[in-house]
């Protein structure tokens, strides 16, 4: 049973992110290319939404960015962003990396507000199989991580 | 090792899809509405590129997603299309669905050649875990297709 919900309109015309977001997305990108992960606090709002890729439930708060997002780009090489896409307070951030001998292609759907700190963060990866080897392997430098600062 | 390639420059000033991409994404949304796959030939390239959620190898020309398509949207339920990001000659469609008990969200990459036609597809979705359940429904459901085609 097809269950596709009809929708009246859709908007074909989309909207370019406003100054606060352009200039939160040129933050992001020299955070992720200097590894300067300290500054990640700055560049969130305080009840940031944060959904991976490999489990439904989103996390709430800055605390678990800070933690996960310095431990997955440890483990993803070559890491690139390749197209961008906009929205009127988003980006849509398409990136290539590798994990060992597989590669790897996701997205980062990033929403700002009015001030340029990140609302929303999401996170999709193909293909799924590696999805959970990687979300194995951070769960894995997290925990080593947290114990190595006790 | 982080190995972050850097960047001398990022666009943060994304386009807004042309004409024609404007007029395709119209009509795949009235494919998927209607459920009326068989028009989707004709909003295709002849080479146009598929890139599925659980194999990273991509699909080339009309066939496989003219297989895959259909199938794919029998298995997921309540399917609405949410936040629409845009660049020059495509959009990213973010969705949610739900397959059983278990819910997704996803993406939709897509782009379109001055011609409207689509000439690269690729679909994301999350959790993982819940990609890898999609996959094998799909698989079955096409080879029932197939077999009861002959």
């Amino acid at each position: 049973m097809n269950t596709v919900i009809p929708h009246a309109t859709h908007d074909t015309q989309t909207a370019t992110p406003h100054a606060a977001a352009q200039s939160g997305i040129q933050e992001w990108h020299r955070i992720v290319a200097d590894s300067d992960w300290e500054k990640l606090s700055d560049l969130l709002a305080d009840d940031v939404v944060f959904r991976n890729p490999s489990t439904f439930e989103p996390y709430q708060g800055k605390g678990p960015m800070q933690a996960i997002l310095p431990a997955v780009f440890s483990v993803l090489e070559d890491f690139k962003y390749l197209r961008h896409f906009g929205s009127a307070a988003g980006y849509v951030l398409e990136f290539s990396a590798s994990i060992g001998d597989e590669q790897v292609m996701g997205v980062d759907l990033v929403e700002f507000n009015d001030d340029g700190k990140i609302i929303d963060f999401m996170v999709m990866m193909r293909p799924a199989s590696v999805v959970l080897t990687l979300s194995a392997e951070v769960g894995k430098r997290i925990a080593a991580a947290q114990a190595s600062a006790k």
